[in-house]
Order: C-alpha cells, then structure tokens, then sequence
C-alpha cells in the first residue's frame, strides 16, 4: 500500500528514472503558510554532495502543484513533486542480468514478474525519500513547538565518522551507520495503547527507508539486559517529568512528557566497487559482477533528515487523530 | 486505532479486569478447520505458571462466539472471546494515587482524563495478548507451510536464563531479555516496498507488545558497524538463496526466499517488589511505593509465543494482500 | 470488510442463530456517561411486536462488555453484545436445499462454498441491525444537540400505512415502505468533497441496512426533471440558510446549515407465506416453495430507528474526522 | 478523505484552475498493457463539446507519469495527470463576493476558513471527473470481461433529451437528467454483506460525483410501492439466473449471477444566465447575481462514463478483494 497514516495521511508514487517523484498529503488543514522554499532547508540536507555520498546531482526542486493557493494550504489535497532530471535514459530493458547482491534487483524481478521498472532501483529507489522529507516539512509545520533533530552518531561502528567514510571510500567499499533522533516539547499523551503506539508507527514508517535495518527506543535493547530496578524511571511531578529515561520518552505506547528518543540502524550502502559474486539470470550460473560508477560510501549520512521527517509525520497523524476525539 | 492489517484484519478489544477480552478477525477465508481447542497449544505457553512468571492464572478458554459453523471458518468475522475470571472484583476507585513507574499508570490517567479502566492496567495490560495468541493460532493455519519459532535467547543480558529469573525474584527484581525468532518456507516476494515492507509491519504489531523496546531484522543494529563487502548476502541460485544472511531475509521490503529472522528487545517487568519513589497525585508529592503482590520476574518468558502470532499476524496479511493483486 | 468508519470506527460481527451478535466502537472518546439503559428507547423501537413484525421476540438486552467504568466511556474499545436467546438449535445441516427467492441465501452458499452459517440468514440477517442501532445510540449523543428523526411515510406506495400492513398480512404476503429521515442543527461544513461527501457516507452506511434499494437527498429523483432556475436554492443569510430546500441540506457534498433531509426505498420483505417458485440445489430443478412460519409482513416498519443510527454514525465520524483538522 | 477502496485504492488531487488534476491508483497488479491511448474513447465522452456542454475546451491529455514501464504497469502506484491548460489566470482574490446558489463557493468559503481555491470550484470541480474516468479506464481492463454501460435515458423530465437541452440553452437556463447502468458478465459472488454490499460501494462512489442527488438499484423506488409476491425474483437454474430482476443483479449485498442496473438522479447544472439572488459576503445582504459566461445546459450530457468508471472501480475492488481471500 502507498498510504501510511490516520489522519494525517500521505500517498506516495514514482520511480527513480521515471518523469517525477512525488507525494500527496490529505488531511492537511486549510490556512497553513506554505511555499516551495520551507522546503529548501531539509531537502538540503538530504541532497547528495557531501564526501562519502553519490555524485548524481540532482536540483531536487520541489513543486507545490495541488492544495496550496495564495501561499496557504487550502485543505484540500497537497500534492509536491520532484522532476527527475538527471536520468541515463538509454537503458529500456526489463532485465537486470546481474541483480546486485543486497539490492531490491532479484525479489523485484521476480515479484512483479519482469514488468518492473528497474532502472536506478525503480519504485524501490532511494530516491523515493525526497518525497517523505517533503512530508516531513509539512508535518514538522503542523506539530510546532515540537522540535526534533536526528544526528549520525557513528559509522562503521565507531563515532569517527569521518575517517570511517574515507576509509571505506579509499577501498571502494562501503559503510554503515547509527542514527540518533530527539524530539522535545511533545504533549503527554500522544499515540495510543496496542496497534497505534508511538514505537509502532514511529518504526513502521522508519522501515519504510531504504537500508534501515534496526530501531530501539530509550535503552532499547540494553534494557534485555536490565533490572526492573534499574529500567523503571521513576516520576517526579504532575507534569510526568521522571528522573531518568530509560522509556525513551514513551510509557504504554504515548509519549509521557519526556525527551522521545529512539536510535535507528544503517546498513552499509549495498552499491560497492569492490568485486562480488551473483547469480545471473542470464546465464543461469554464479558470476562476478563489478558494479560501475560511483555511490554513496555511507548513505547514512543522508539519513538523518529523513528519520526526522519520518517522526514529524508520525507524531503529526498521532496528534491530529487524538484531536478528533474530544467530546 | 483497534484495528490492524490490510486484508486479514484484526480489531482487539477489552481490558484486564472487566468482562472478557477479545478479538474479531475479519478477511478470514471460509472453509478453515477451527475449533476452540486448535488454540490451546498456543494459549498454554502463554500462560502464567512457570518460575518467574505471574501467579495469576486464569483459565484462559477461548470461546469462538461468531464466524465459525460446524468446525470451519464461515467466512463472516470471526470472533474469539477470554472471560476475566479470576478479577478482584472490590476496587472501583478511578484513581491510581500512586502511579507504578515504568506502568501506563500515570499517562493513562493523564491522556483519558481519569477515565480509564486503570484495574490491572486496563485495555493497557498485557492481558490483551491472550487476544494476539488467538489471532495467531488462525494466521498460523493461513500461511502453512510456513513454519514461525520464537524463543527466549537471553535474560537479564546473558544466555543463562533459569539463574537470571531465579536471581531477580530472590532480591523482588525483574530483568528484561531478547527474543529471537524464526520463520521458514516463506516464498519470495511477500510485502512491499516502502510502507508494507516486512519490516514495518512486523515491526508495527511488536511494538504493539508492551515491554517491547527494540526490534533488529538480520544482523540489525551490527549491521550500522559493518562494510558493504561483509554484508551483503551473495545470491547463489535462482531461488534467491543466499550464502549468508545478514539480511535476515528481507531484500527491498520483501521476503527474498531466505530465513527471516529477527530479534526484539523485552524490558524488564515493571512491577517489582523492590520499594520505588514516584510522584503521588494525591499528595502532590514523590513519595516511596511497594508494589504488593506478585508478578512476572521476567516477562520474556512469555513473550516467544506473542512474537509468533504477531509474525503470523504480518505474514498473513501481506500474503492475503499480495494475492489480492493478481490479474 | 466489517469496519466503517474513517475516526468514528465501528466493527460489526455475529450471526442470527450464533451464541451473539455485537459491535465494537473504536474513537469513542472517553468521558461520555452510558449504561445499557441508554439503549433501550432505540432499541425498543427497532423490536419485533406491532402489527406487521415478525412474532420472533428477543429481549435484545444490551451488554456494554468493553470500554465502560463506572458509567462512562473509557477512551478504549467500546464493545455491546447481545446475546441470542430465542434461537431454534435443531439445524445444524450446511445447506439451504430450497434457497428463498429475495433472500441471500442462494449468493451466500454459492460465495462463501456452502461453509456459510445459513441459519436465519447467518451473517446477513436483519438481526444485525441490532448492532447499528447500538452504534447509533451512542453516536447521537456524540453529535448533540443535533437532532434526528426518521419515519416510514408511505407503505405499499401509499401513506395508508395500517391498511396496506393489514392487507399484506391477511394475504401472507408482504409490502415494501418510504422511509424518510430528517436532521436538524447540523453546523455548516461537516463533509468532504468527492469521497467524503455526506451523501456518499450516508448512502454507503444505508445499504448496508438489509432491504434498502434506493436513496435520494432533498429534491433527489425530482431533481432530475428540474430547471437550474427551480432546483437553486437561494442563500439567505450569513448562516448559509436558504429560501428553498432542493438540496436536502447538502451542498459540494458538505452540510449546508440547513436540515437534512433524505428518503430510502425498503423493498418488501422477502419471506411471504404465498406459494413461490425456485431452484433446489437438492433436485437440481425448479419447485415449487413455501415458507413456514410468519415474518416480516412490512420490515419498513423497523427501518426508521435503523436509518436514524446510520445517520448518526455517519454524522458522528465526519464531526470528528473535520476536528481532526484543525491547526 | 481522498482514497477510495480497500485493494483497488484511489487517491484523487487537484484543482479545477490549479496545475493540473491526477489520480493515484494503488493496487494494480504488473503487466497490465497500457499506455495513453487507452484513454482516450472514454475521455472523448466525457469532454466539453456536444450541445448543451460547456465550451471550454481542456485538450485533456493524459500522462501516466508513474508505474507504467514499456507500455505496462509495474505494480507500483500508477499516477495519471491532466494539465490545466485552458486557465484563466488574472483572478487571485479569495473571495467569492456573491456565493452562487448550487454552488459549494459558500460551504467552500465557510468551511476551509477562506483558505479554500475558489476558482472554477478548485477541489470540488467536476474537473475533477477526469481523474475517476481515468481511473476507470484501468479498473474496466482489471475486471474484464465484465461490459459496462450507462446511458442519458432522461433530461428535464422526459425521454426527448435533444429537445430539453435546446430548451434549457435557449432560456439561459438548464436541466437534470436520469443516467441508467447496467453492466454484464459479473460473476456471482462480489460484494461483502452489511458494508461493502454492492450497493454501498456503487453508491458512495456515485455520490461523489458532482450533481448526483439520488440512486436505486433494480426496481428501486417503486419496490417501496410493490409487494413481495411482486418483488422476489424466482430463482431459475444452478448460476442463479433469475425470471425477473426487481433486485437489479444484487442480493444481500452480493451480485447474483444476474445483470447489475442502477440509475442516478443528475440535478440540472447550478451555473445558470437566468437572474438569481443570492447573499453578498460583501455587503452582507441578499443581492441579485447573473452569472456570466457559459455553461453546460445539461451537465447529465457527460455524466454516463464518469458512472461508467465509478461501477468499474467498485467492481475491481470488491473482486480483488474477494481475491485476497482464498485460502
């Protein structure tokens, strides 16, 4: 399904080398400011250019072509797309003969029985991010004073992230990384018990991007190895404040007052120069593959930009559908 | 939001200490083989009774009140039902004075505006996976041949798991521990990209499980230390069988024909003899707390047969849901 | 699917001759005082007993069995149930030999591969309603003060409503009935435009009442042998109120702030005494078919209490899905 | 909401004078042959240009910017666009001093606070259409070989629609109509009982169409005039054809083997050049309005494929749905 959320619901479609990506967003109220600029800021940091990310440049330019009228959002559909500009467009077969090891090539071909759209990852690009960063402005836009902010804190295993991306590089490899996400002023109370938990959706939409193969809460999984005594964060005041905050932020599935904070798992960019071994669909036999050209050497440092816009439109839907249960 | 899936559809209802729990399933095909005995198996290894697990025992007999004729699924929703027996019955005080810390206690209080049932938790308790089991049980009979098998790999952070569970409810603790579980025979191809991967929707419904705080998929959170040379799992064969599986059998979102395995992070029980500090509503001040009675030393022990039915849960619906999409 | 409902969510379950039939309300908010007698007006107005329904007599007694403490809604999963009590358990076999014309028996068999529980009509009985009504209930007391009230205007095709019931009665046969509904002190702009729209939802929710076959808002049918210069209402006032009523208080699919005002066709019930013909799936030939047993002579007669619920459900999820909405 | 249907899923976007108005349809399975032509017959019928139908001139022109590759859809959402082209630019304000009555520029105004794109309807445009025509296209492919066909068979009241819409035209005025559906080679079975009966899906889909005040199945409004001996269709052979179709090819929510006819009631077009009066926002007080330019007389003229598409797109849900479950 292309929908995720409640209320605060996106529909997503495109491919990486097709005309566009793009993003609508129903549920959106009437009378929010919005103009193709608030977006500028996050796509920035999510646009390739830094060491360590892939060369293709694109201008990744948003357009606000439904929903939006004088510079307000009108309460109807918000729709925003990306021109895919920068696209090889030589390539029209159906077959990928080498499908890449770790790459969405070989289930793809097989699921949708050849008639996939293939090239550059097709709708399993990680291209498709642009438009969950764009839903993310939005969301962060409804959910003010909420302030959120995801940093990389290690890569390759170790907080020095920068020699670690170098090195990977230097050997034509690649590396993967750990994410860290804070988010502040949240109201007690969002989410729900059971099935709409903060950690569920929270997770649900983190594994939705590409290469995210691990999600913990507070002490996560240091809490398997913790006492009750040591976990249970003991409250302070009317306001829920407690003084430790082993729960990352959420007791019972709402949040409770406290910082939310949650870690998410990178794997290493499954694009390497380094040479591999495949099966090939063409010949039916384990081959060596080589894969040309240049990639990120650790996409996740691309990733904190939209591990935030994931959490804003998780906490926005959360928000919006308690809003509509008042009496 | 009560409701959970796609196609195989569950909506959870009740709370510990009222009338009943229950579940009604919908998207059920007619024609399964069921009776209230198919659960029992499952349902036992739930159950409180073992060391370290709640003295509380309920008879937990299902009852299927709708959706079922002569032993077979008539393909109407398909209800099962837990009568609360064993419910103390005296304390009709909607007020918790002083709430458990690391319980839903307080937000609970907070966000229903002291409205909520808080008697052993309420529709928070984990009373409600009694609920889960059941729909398991079904989703189970729905995906065969596949063959899903969790179990309890570590408490309190090491392998030695009688001697942990002993140890906490000797000192009146509890510790946390990790549950490992794996599912096979699963064809290629189930889930989607983005927001149905397999990832999400399993990660949903286990985060849907209270005291879980982490959730890896393969090598998982290792995997943010790792190369791309050692991760990626060469493909050996036009099955997609792969020579390692650091993806723990998710490629692109879909079962990619390989073992899925995944872990998640069980906190430790956060009821505990061991005299606490909280914030007292009725006083207005922290104050000290014993919890009487007693409870799970280490609910982990009963979490395996969850995390299967939730697995099921997942896998039954993106398999209904993929078969939906056929011309 | 048996859930409607974007935030107002009902899920419907249960069978006429199985142990219950129920409904779980989902977004009920908590704080709302309800207790099994709050019920028993509608419920007592939807009742087999007048002349012209069937002798079949339930107590249709009401259990709130989730979701209630202490006299008022929780927040959590609202559940009511009744149970079958005047159930005739001889027939246990799977097959309708003589499927009833009008009625489904004859679709459900062939749809559901003869695992369908037959008996009463199973899963597609009338009996349902009594669920709708329930959820019906509560949501009027969602939407206060906002007041409706529907009534059967015509029987037969005539408003000589006891004469028309007499006459189908004494010849064992039955008669179809216009049912017409009103509501008042509807706030303008509840609704959405296109999928949304208050006719679509009310329509969606008024055939799922067994029976209906046709609805029209305001001038409706008429309308379509009108003049644009007959059919516009013209605007009054700042309250949107108009000079005429054509539109039955709908415009662009949202509430206008004018009464709502609609008429369905309940098509007359299918069980008759009279002698009728049909295909035994026994003989594999046409025979000839009487029913035993009275029923129904005009089931419109309950339908108003019926139409009312759905109305209030409708209204109620789209109250609450708008405040959702709000920055 | 913007998204209709469980498996076959909608999502609609766009303004009247905006970019452009698309659909997203998620849901359609890979390899389905299409390309742009395939649109084409059915957007010729719903286009401007006949007698009585609007002289606005949109070239129409569908791009399939997403899930297509090589002349077939993928499996990933499949995004159509039509471009506004033909767009008067000059009229930014907000406002829409004098509301037109039929119109939603008042509820519009009122209800997005505004905010809403008042030019040429924005959002609750019948340009809307488009996008469900297209949609339609690609669900009459899925349900195949199931023929659908709705025809005008009444404008102003009577058979003689040529003469109506002169009429209308030449008085500045205009006139509703009666399309009727019907549709052939249904397999029995499709439909759900209670919710998503046939009838409750056509229906909600029909009410989303602009102009659409009423609609009955089979015998519809008169069967509240008949009686059951009247009413019930004998059933005659094993594939539950029937002798008469009073049920109009629906029985307990499902279809029967037979064909499926309904009629919409189309209230003649708001837009007219007669004077009306109507409530200034401006002055705050009841003001004559003639509305400029022309419109179409006999908006019923266009409506017979938006129908057409509205009963392939249900229908294509309920069988893929149906699909999902099998065991």
């Amino acid at each position: 399904m292309n929908t995720f959320g409640r209320t605060y619901r996106i529909h997503i479609f495109g491919e990486s080398h097709g005309p566009l990506v793009g993003i609508t967003i129903d549920g959106c109220p009437p009378g929010l400011p919005l103009t193709e600029d608030d977006f500028m800021a996050d796509l920035e940091r999510r646009k390739a250019g830094a060491v360590g990310t892939t060369p293709r440049k694109e201008d990744d330019l948003p357009e606000i072509v439904t929903g939006c009228f004088n510079g307000f959002t009108t309460g109807a559909p918000l729709t925003i797309q990306f021109a895919n500009k920068n696209v090889r467009s030589g390539d029209y077969s159906n077959l990928i003969k080498t499908p890449r090891p770790g790459h969405s090539d070989f289930v793809a071909y097989k699921r949708f029985e050849g008639f996939n759209d293939h090239r550059g990852g097709g709708h399993f690009s990680g291209r498709l991010t642009l438009a969950l960063v764009a839903a993310g402005v939005v969301a962060k836009k409804l959910i003010s004073p909420v302030a959120i902010q995801a940093r990389l804190i290690q890569a390759g295993g170790n907080p020095n992230i920068e020699e670690a991306v170098k090195n990977a590089l230097e050997a034509g490899d690649s590396v993967g990384g750990l994410v860290e996400c804070k988010a502040n002023n949240i109201p007690l109370g969002w989410g729900e018990p059971l099935f709409d938990s903060v950690e569920s959706v929270i997770a649900h939409l983190a594994f939705a991007v590409p290469a995210i193969k691990g999600i913990e809460f507070g002490s996560g999984f240091a809490a398997a190895g913790m006492k009750g005594s040591q976990h249970n964060d003991p409250i302070l005041d009317d306001s829920g404040k407690t003084a430790s905050n082993n729960a990352g932020g959420i007791t019972g599935g709402l949040t409770n007052g406290n910082e939310l904070i949650f870690r998410v798992a990178v794997k290493p960019t499954s694009s390497i120069s380094v040479k591999q071994s495949t099966f090939s669909l063409e010949s039916g036999k384990v081959e060596e593959l080589e894969v040309k050209g240049r990639h990120d050497a650790c996409i996740a440092l691309r990733v904190p930009v939209v591990i935030e816009a994931i959490t804003a439109i998780a906490l926005a839907d959360l928000k919006m559908h308690m809003q509509a249960r008042i009496i």
